[in-house]
């Protein structure tokens, strides 16, 4: 942000989903990609290793519990493409690609509406102990009716509720975590016989809206206690939360510049006592490097022949929650603008290439929106103009995988080491201690106000 | 069981927890066990590769999700001597043991009450993906209060409504592995650009007492679908729920023989439609081995200094739901002759060794009393007694970790190798392959009554 220290590093994390189309749809059916192979650990233990070699921070795991059911009034798009579906547990590839790598931190997606938040508690805890102190949780409040239907909640519950509970989901969590063991209460001592002082230990007795928590947390204290904390809502309540809440925050999605965000994240976190330097905002990027431009327009020229309009649309629609069903990806453009059009497709019209014809087209150049294509040199320098003008990092998102990590770990990371912009090698110490200089939160953290 | 085939062979499990202190409390505080080091991954991928060299079947993971509390009014001495708290969730472990091993399979234990069942499924879906169909799901319907009231029921419901609800869960849970997703739904045809036929995904629409879900299940087919059921509930209803549902029933805490209870049970599940062959029945043992015998007893012997009769009566209090919290452990035998005794108590002193003097004595010896001591021939040819008279395996109990496991695997297994009563190298295919021959639930299941 703004007055962030001129010694401050880019954070870089490998995006990616445990199933096998994420966010570039139709790039499966490419014979260079392992999508395919999500089922299987032994890609996701190569994908650890090659995230460790190039330093990055961590690879995080998006994660969605229901299905994208509403383009042309349901799901079959989404299945023929495997658009976000099938999509397995995210947290369950964590231990593997810990076991396989030492510093490498992992961040993954899990929504207040899936689990119960005492035994996810224990879930969080048993991460951050077996990696040593290298998860992230990205909170998220879930935006598919489908997941609704799929937990018991009759559809989706409103946005304010889910964000109300959100809220008190993480008071459940924070209680759990940071108060209910204190950090002396295993002692280990063999003389005495006694591994945890009983007075050390307390129930939280948490009563509230939506959940009841005797308590105390089952686990002793982990290395982070709390996980570093992502989060992703761009709404006027999701940026409130964020800033309160939050210490890398996603803003993937948003037309706003990185700079008017940090501002805006920025003031919210000040409201709620908190630092600009307590929060890291994280842009999206999808790189596509060669040795020379051309090299590299010539890679995307390929892509663009395996994307999906038809599963972009699909994946469109759910985020929207607006069925995108009848748009004809052949129409000209020229057709639209004297039609009323959505928000959505105004906002995709006003910003399009000039050389763009179709709605095909319009909508490939959406979801190829994140590609940064050039050498290896530009992608690099574009990196770090973006990270100069407020940026604290990246989610780089594959169009093939692992290659696209590769290709970035191998030509872009060295370029950036050289700028001295991305570590030569990690730090010692937990995830936040890398990010944040510190194993714990801060005191001005609202978990702080729960400690033992 | 009684008309099993002659060539049945002898299950082995590796049985332990994601905790300091298990079963033989105490034991903790020696320099030769590796209990406190749970928290890393480390040890966990020593053990799984001690357990597929001795071509163990599966590593069975306990669990609790609640203390236990009831010892002296309280859990001061479940804190002070480890026991099952701290206690960490078991299922991520598997990933990181799967990733070390081949052959090895995973059993863990869930409550019905912790985890939403559209949750749960598709994390057992993933690890069985993961595993590649090593997984098995050792279902309880908890027994600790507190568990009750961490999870939001008030205290812990009643044993006729956790069945109740256990009975639905599993209702759900087959419905989303087995009957959401046919098993040609996958097709991958990348000419066609298309992953996933639609029609061969559906809903499950269920609607019970417990639970509303939409589904269709997030999850491809994985392996084993359902993982291989576990079960150790030793109630009336526990024993009809295991007869109709589980695959391995694990008998540890009953005083019925080996052949009753295989009679009970098969009995039970020929009125369910089930065969004795679909159930295989598992006993508990903790081998002490030696050289020879009166190296096995030195050993016994010094083990026995570090057994706490304190964790002891604080884990059994746990267990019965009564609190043993008034019992002296340096109390004479005689005097409870002549007292009001409750019926725990009257079964120990009726089933007490003739050199027990106290009810500390007693008491270790109740805690040892899964210890099973001799020579390695001693030991293997008690095993094939107990085998020979109705058990079809067993769950290993340690004494110290991963020592007890060493010892049996480098002592035992061979003896029982040569008997041609333990595998001497693992069948290929998924664990229920191994273990019944196929790699889904036979069509006399009642998980086979959902089919897609």
């Amino acid at each position: 942000m703004s007055d962030a220290p001129p010694n401050r590093r880019m954070i870089l994390n490998a995006f990616t989903m445990n199933c096998v189309s994420h966010i570039q749809q139709g790039m499966w059916t490419r014979k260079d990609s392992r999508q395919t192979e999500f089922n299987s650990l032994e890609p996701w233990l190569e994908l650890a290793r090659i995230a460790e070699e190039g330093c990055l921070d961590t690879i995080f795991l998006a994660d969605v519990i229901g299905l994208y059911d509403n383009y042309q009034g349901g799901a079959d798009t989404s299945f023929r493409q495997a658009m976000q579906v099938p999509v397995n547990d995210p947290m369950l590839l964590i231990p593997a690609m810990a076991s396989t790598t030492r510093h490498l931190g992992f961040a993954f997606t899990s929504s207040v509406l899936q689990a119960h938040p005492f035994t996810f508690a224990r879930q969080l805890s048993t991460l951050d102990h077996l990696t040593e102190g290298r998860v992230a949780w990205n909170v998220v409040t879930s935006y598919l009716p489908n997941a609704g239907n799929n937990l018991g909640f009759e559809g989706l519950p409103s946005h304010e509720e889910r964000y109300s509970r959100a809220e008190e989901y993480l008071e459940v969590i924070y209680k759990l975590l940071e108060g209910s063991w204190a950090d002396d209460a295993v002692v280990d001592d063999r003389e005495r016989r006694v591994y945890v002082e009983p007075d050390r230990v307390r129930e939280i007795n948490h009563r509230g809206t939506y959940f009841d928590v005797a308590g105390p947390h089952l686990s002793s204290p982990s290395p982070q206690r709390t996980p570093v904390l992502f989060q992703a809502g761009m709404s006027e309540r999701g940026r409130t939360f964020a800033a309160q809440h939050a210490e890398c925050i996603f803003v993937v999605g948003s037309s706003r510049s990185g700079a008017t965000l940090a501002q805006d994240l920025h003031e919210r976190a000040l409201l709620q006592g908190r630092s600009n330097k307590d929060i890291k905002l994280i842009g999206g990027v999808a790189p596509i490097v060669g040795g020379t431009e051309s090299e590299a327009f010539n890679k995307q020229a390929e892509y663009e022949e395996s994307l999906s309009v038809e599963a972009g649309l699909a994946h469109i629609s759910g985020n929207l929650g607006v069925d995108l069903g009848d748009i004809d990806p052949d129409q000209p453009l020229e057709s639209f603008q004297t039609e009323r059009v959505q928000g959505f497709i105004k906002n995709l019209l006003d910003s399009a290439p000039s050389d763009t014809r179709t709605m095909g087209d319009l909508i490939k150049s959406n979801l190829a929106g994140a590609w940064l294509t050039g050498s290896v040199e530009q992608v690099a320098d574009e990196l770090e103009r973006r990270f100069r003008s407020g940026l604290d990092g990246f989610n780089l998102t594959y169009t093939v995988t692992p290659g696209t990590f590769v290709d970035f770990v191998d030509g872009v990371v060295p370029i950036l080491q050289k700028k001295g912009l991305v570590q030569r090698e990690y730090a010692p110490g937990t995830l936040r201690k890398k990010l944040f200089g510190q194993d714990r939160l801060p005191s001005n953290h609202p978990a702080a106000a729960v400690r033992f």
